[in-house]
């Protein structure tokens, strides 16, 4: 299909990457960490300089808009009220960055041989940038399509504030048609445009048995100790080596994959070697393709992130710590609820260890959405122009609160458009980003922008 | 019993406390912590300032006895060779420093209104420098008596070199009675005379699943969890919320404490309200009081000291950690042997899940002595002299690798005369010492010194 729209492109993307690189850079080096409330004025820092990148580049208008919570950054490249819209969401706030692997400064970026280092480069403010220069191109190659950005600061805190955005906003956030470019592709060489997304329920599993560290040779035996009793907890919430939970009801609402989707998995390209090497696993609970598959995007979780209290040096240190706390959380699949699932776990929990207190800590509802339609189409197309490759149309294990959101109040067909690899380190140290990625991003969007325009 | 031996002591102890706190505010100082490497030159600087009093105090000879470990400081107050000989045991290695709770730097010393603060003024240093003091008395009183001084610094990683220390010296340091002065009483107004001590074994279980943090969401289902999987070990290796051990074997060789015994310890004075104030605890396993003195000094334990791994900041970050280790330790009691219970354990955890790693981390022998003869009598004079209270003979549940060693090599009676209140705060947060305890050990020790001289 050619679409003379384009044809500027092969100059124009080379032309950009200055550009690219300066701003990737200028954000990345504002660390964005939502999870830590020390980070709160370099949010209000990041959000200021997004918007001013908007302006920069060609918004008709860009603003910051206030909530309850952390702001949410809108910017709108308007054509025509008559021409269609398309409203890009992405998140600029970033996972913390204190993994001991960090082989540079997570907060001080890299550029070299087209490769962007820092924690955020690809999750997501790569991508929001590779969004914003595709729609500079529409812009200045006068495609007749109205462009709208949404872009999140609470994002990896599980968006509480995003629904008071959507619902403040109004008819100003009409639209035709939704990209959410925060996904990850099956390969280097697999596109994926996924189509499902797990959700959420974390909790912080709290147990206090004492005022201070005692001895545990004064005191063991009689002593009750919080770590051990919270292992026992979570020993009872999942087998970890299955990875089968446990907890009472929690499989009862999981509607399993269809026939159709697993037989579209299994041909979707996915790789279990390159999977396994991506994420740097030594070894998967199941060896069989299919059933990771299912696993990762069609099946619940539970999964224990940490267990604080106690000593944590080198060697051994013979205390009974007076407090721990697990962080906890389940990935959850349609048809189950977030609240429901808080509700059995926090039963559960209390049934065995009614001393454990239970506290909620964000959570985000299942979506499953659909590949068909023009504006599936549409995206299917924009990839092979972007990157010369067919998408794979997949479910994805990760979640990502907004789209449910968006789902209810925009009314809007949503494809989930990432151009994030698994290498990239998402959620990981040494996160990165990469131009081939970027160019090819700027492309495949510019490409999409383009489709849409001429739905009338 | 008027002793004219101890006529000067009324003039003599106050004399020597602003020695004895310029001493200790020094050691004190030097973060003789053996667990953590990184300290390893504080050790030697602690051990030479450590000779360095002993010569000041007027030792005939005082020297820094090199092992393949830490050294041990070696100190003798001789006086005659026809006289009895009294090795006074301490250590001066102290535990970690790092919970939360405290409320000054704990290596810097502070003394104000008879209270010492920092670590390791009750456990061990502020003992070690009270007997010193009692051994210049001794010296200057013309008791005809030999003290030695057996100053260890690697106490609290379980006396690893220890056998090597005391089997390099052979006949050097044969002795007629032995003081290890490094226990706690019952409370400030019951003196404890332990005549049995548990053993330990320590170790850490370990974990590797991975290379870095993985996305819950991206991986979740199919990755293992490190953290889970040592949570499930734990969760089988004893019942956190009864204490009861779930290792097979593991009581077999248990030798219940007999029924004279329980007389005794229920007549000792052990009051549970101070006990749980004193240590900080909210909640014990029972209410009991005779339950609860079986199970501190003649039941053995497992315990877990603390999970890492995972994310451990504020708020929940769903990551799938790659490594995990969890410190563990059981305390052990007649007649089991740390060997026979590292292979228990080993054997248990393979078993649930043999990709963990299972490394032993130190381990003591209990011990069971006996409270009856002439050094005990002397003792309980001692004692009497010095606070004006009788002591309580009963076991204790804490673990002191040395006594075991010094048992086998040095074939003398072994007396543990401590000095230490349960608030002090031994192995915790805010650790102290008082010059009312140390005073009063000061002219206990004085007493014990001659009293033995007189026992030919």
């Amino acid at each position: 299909m050619d679409d003379p729209a384009l044809n500027r492109l092969s100059s124009y993307v080379p032309g950009v990457r200055a550009d690219f690189e300066e701003m990737l850079g200028g954000i990345v080096e504002v660390p964005t960490v939502s999870a830590d409330p020390e980070h709160a004025e370099d949010i209000r820092k990041g959000a200021a300089l997004a918007a001013q990148y908007l302006r920069a580049s060609g918004a008709t208008s860009a603003e910051v808009v206030e909530t309850s919570g952390n702001p949410v950054v809108l910017g709108k490249f308007l054509s025509d009220p008559a021409d269609p819209t398309v409203t890009v969401y992405n998140h600029l706030d970033v996972q913390p960055a204190q993994e001991p692997e960090w082989t540079r400064d997570p907060f001080s970026f890299g550029a070299r041989d087209g490769r962007y280092d820092g924690r955020g480069c690809t999750d997501d403010k790569g991508p929001a940038l590779t969004a914003l220069m595709a729609a500079r191109y529409a812009r200045e190659a006068g495609i007749p399509v109205n462009v709208h950005f949404i872009w999140e600061m609470e994002e990896e805190i599980g968006s509480p504030h995003f629904e008071e955005f959507v619902q403040g906003q109004g008819s100003g956030v009409d639209t035709d048609s939704v990209v959410v470019s925060d996904t990850v592709w099956l390969s280097r060489d697999t596109p994926a445009i996924p189509y499902g997304l797990r959700g959420l329920q974390a909790a912080r599993l709290v147990l206090e048995t004492g005022r201070n560290d005692a001895h545990s040779g004064l005191t063991g035996g009689a002593a009750r100790n919080p770590v051990g009793e919270l292992c026992q907890v979570i020993g009872r919430c999942y087998d970890a080596r299955t990875g089968e939970v446990t907890i009472p009801g929690f499989y009862d609402r999981v509607a399993p994959a269809s026939g159709e989707e697993m037989e579209s998995f299994l041909s979707s390209g996915f790789d279990l070697g390159k999977f396994v090497e991506a994420h740097g696993l030594y070894k998967l609970r199941t060896r069989d393709a299919g059933e990771v598959m299912d696993r990762i995007w069609c099946r619940p979780t539970f999964e224990v992130h940490g267990v604080t209290g106690g000593y944590l040096g080198p060697g051994v240190k013979t205390v009974v710590p007076p407090r721990a706390e697990a962080k906890v959380s389940m990935r959850l699949v349609p048809d189950q609820e977030p609240e429901e699932a808080m509700e059995l776990l926090t039963a559960h929990v209390k049934e065995i260890n009614p001393d454990v207190e239970v506290h909620a800590a964000g959570s985000l509802r299942p979506y499953l959405g659909d590949f068909r339609g023009p504006y599936a189409d549409a995206a299917r197309q924009a990839i092979r122009f972007g990157f010369d490759r067919d998408p794979a149309f997949i479910r994805e294990g990760g979640s990502i609160g907004a789209v449910v959101t968006m789902r209810d109040y925009l009314k809007a067909p949503i494809i989930l458009m990432g151009f994030s690899l698994p290498d990239h380190g998402y959620h990981g140290p040494n996160e990165h980003y990469d131009w081939g990625q970027a160019s090819g991003g700027i492309r495949a969007l510019s490409s999409y922008f383009s489709q849409v325009s001429r739905i009338r």
